[in-house]
């Protein structure tokens, strides 16, 4: 596709001017105010243009669970999650298909999709997101989350004796399966690419980190894993290895400039140090966080630390909504109770950068995408500063980071494809997958999960948390 | 006007029913499966029905410089507010019906306008304010922020000899003002509401909170104010009582149960005995705490302490949208991270009921509003479940207060006027706001406040910041 973007307004370094952007086929090919037009004309007046975030991390099939697990920490909400999951294909499907709809109407072109498979149709559940990320036209990041431990192996032991149930699955089994499943998605040239992605050190075992590690190698694939989510976890790393997880999978050799690690909560400074040192990538999902009340990651330290930082929303059953502007500003804002300097907090300005160039550098793509750069790859987004959540007029980046824009996605382009125009996307039909998302889905009210229970009273223990 | 609002979907204790709710005159007049029809008929189906919320803290004329302040705490941030105010009644006029049609867009029925007031112009403030309220049919609580010293008097003298420059008005002349406000204004059976808002300790006299009192007792109003928002506040309070700013307002007899406060951050366990044993009610203001750093409200141990507590947005210079559900969302979710055991956790249903009755307790309406029960007023919203920012179907008190919904109130009523219909306010020209608001503003990259460069080097110095 060839078209200029006319009169834009785009963020210089301080402040903004108004600007045509050209794009011939999946590139910027120039960017200057009054450029001679070229192919179609988009008359960009009143609209602020920026290079699209990155949702850095997202679990799409829990979407199905949005709103559905009342408050509980991460090891007794995970148990509830796998309990009320027998999902199928098709509906694995629609799930990638809404979390990529309300991606792209918040300024996202490009999602890291930690995939929960369904057990027994592992290919077709990844046949299924492919199919909806192809469809919609977003650029996606799918990382099978696999693991090969149960899941009561996520909480610590303490001073109990425990037996923990095998695994239904041989870690040679699961890696076979990683060797297919890339061989037949892998294709990154088309905006598809599948990466390696451990759920983390709390349920993986050595010889899949290194498995992986050897795929990631031999494919040139991203790496992915949650890392120190909880303090549990921070405990368990302490209890399996003897030192932090950050610490253990440096020794692997899994920390490197391709890889990216969700929520890098429970970190101290000699973890923060190895971080900046592999080039390692902090995927901060701020309302997961607080939902599980995990804590607060600390942001300010990894920036100052150089240590990159991206955005992401995480799934849909631990951050009910997969909005990315509402992500960036709670990611944003949270920080400023963390440290007493003002000097230290984040700007709307470096928080767009965070989830633009952040994201773009995670995936090892800072190269191609992140900036308003001549040669970069177009995924871009326009924003109508006309739109009643964005006015009176200010300043364009502080009302669309700090405030709560409402629907003002107006365009949006993946690899210079139109992706969403008049602020609907162009390529599939809302409505109807409204009408199937509906149809597919009951009221609960009251529900209650028997796996949840069963964890909990060891859980309180090893917490410390009275009976 | 009377109506029936057939099968909507309502919360009871850990579940939902589907019922009819007769509405006459102002009034609920009865709730149950399958009532008799009466007046029109509104059909609620795949709808929520809840009672209205009240945004129990903000300042309409902030939205004039929403987006526009870099991150600061407040002692600074309120500086440049100040040094960028110059606003004329007809702004105010635009402000207050942009924040009210916010309120009404996020399920809010209710506002309490912290109302800043134009210097020479205060009654003309007002007058401007409580018309936009009339016009799109808000119930309103209007408190004229006062105060009786100059802005330098809120940051803590430490070991500085300062001068502070005088108040340009007299004590006396402000609380004149008040009673001829109170004679002009105040007209609760009609939704508007006059209250006594000093801004707090930090920048107010003895003798002005006492006029208020007075003012208060007289004409049966409603008290307000901030009451330590930051840590300076604290360090002030010691510095000017050599005690607490609650144990201090409780001295003088400011706290009762028609008193709200809002942030109430630096309270200690017996500021909250006292806050518990008065009946007054803190209003929380969980994303402005956030913007500006003042720190986390000690939710969990207000309600454990039997405090009541509302929700706010707090203006839109320090919370740069005015949506409620954001604010319930994160003044939900925040509390997580406080306190370890989850049990303690708050659940959708109690946010919920903070953000109503809460509210309305706040009020001292609780008998009159916050609830769905007969013979309350008619104060009420209704969620369209069909809107995909609240699919697929789980709880749909979850999906709504943990999710990112997006333009769901499809109806709203206050005192049983329709306020709100397909979505838009019936009584105002949204697009024409819109346009008005563009035509006043401008955008502004880089500004900068010769204030705040005043303040600063005081500020940093006291508050144990390197230079």
């Amino acid at each position: 596709m060839t078209f200029t973007i006319q009169q834009a307004l785009i963020p210089t370094d301080s402040c903004y001017q108004t600007v045509d952007v050209q794009i011939i086929g999946d590139r910027i090919t120039a960017i200057a105010p009054q450029l001679e037009p070229v192919g179609t004309l988009i008359d960009a007046r009143h609209q602020l243009l920026l290079p699209g975030f990155v949702n850095a991390h997202t679990h799409s099939s829990e979407l199905w669970q949005r709103g559905a697990i009342a408050p509980y920490p991460l090891e007794l909400w995970i148990a509830e999650l796998h309990e009320f999951s027998p999902l199928n294909p098709e509906q694995a499907y629609l799930s990638a298909l809404g979390t990529a709809v309300e991606t792209l109407l918040s300024g996202g072109t490009c999602l890291v999709d930690h995939l929960v498979l369904i057990p027994g149709q592992e290919i077709e559940t990844i046949a299924a997101s492919v199919r909806a990320y192809r469809e919609i036209g977003i650029r996606a990041f799918i990382g099978p989350l696999i693991q090969d431990q149960d899941l009561a192996a996520s909480i610590p032991n303490g001073q109990a004796r425990r037996r923990i149930a095998p695994f239904p699955r041989t870690t040679d089994e699961i890696l076979d399966m990683m060797q297919t499943v890339v061989e037949k998605f892998h294709a990154p040239e088309q905006g598809i690419s599948i990466m390696v992605a451990p759920t983390g050190t709390q349920l993986c075992s050595e010889a899949l980190f290194n498995g992986c590690m050897e795929l990631s190698d031999r494919h040139n694939l991203c790496r992915h894993a949650h890392l120190l989510e909880t303090r549990a976890q921070q405990l368990l790393a302490q209890e399996k290895y003897g030192c932090s997880a950050v610490a253990y999978l440096h020794k692997l050799g899994y920390l490197s400039d391709r890889t990216s690690l969700a929520h890098c909560i429970w970190l101290d400074d000699a973890d923060i140090a190895i971080m900046a040192a592999t080039g390692a990538t902090v995927v901060h999902n701020p309302l997961s966080n607080l939902r599980l009340g995990s804590g607060i990651a600390p942001v300010l330290k990894y920036r100052q630390a150089g240590v990159n930082v991206a955005y992401g929303c995480d799934g849909a059953a631990s951050n009910d909504g997969q909005d990315l502007l509402e992500a960036i500003k709670i990611g944003a804002l949270l920080h400023n109770i963390t440290d007493a300097d003002y000097r230290h907090w984040l700007t709307p300005r470096e928080a767009v950068q965070m989830a633009t160039l952040g994201g773009a550098t995670g995936l090892n793509l800072a190269a191609q995408l992140g900036s308003l750069t001549v040669g970069k790859q177009a995924d871009l987004a326009l924003y109508d500063l006309t739109n009643l959540s964005l006015l009176p007029r200010t300043d364009p980046l502080g009302l669309l980071v700090m405030g709560r824009p409402t629907q003002v996605v107006k365009t949006a382009w993946v690899r210079g494809e139109q992706v969403v125009a008049e602020g609907q996307p162009t390529r599939i039909d809302v409505a109807d997958l409204r009408q199937r998302l509906w149809a597919e889905s009951a009221w609960v009210g009251d529900r209650h999960s028997t796996t949840r229970d069963q964890l909990e009273p060891h859980y309180r223990q090893v917490m410390g948390l009275p009976e």
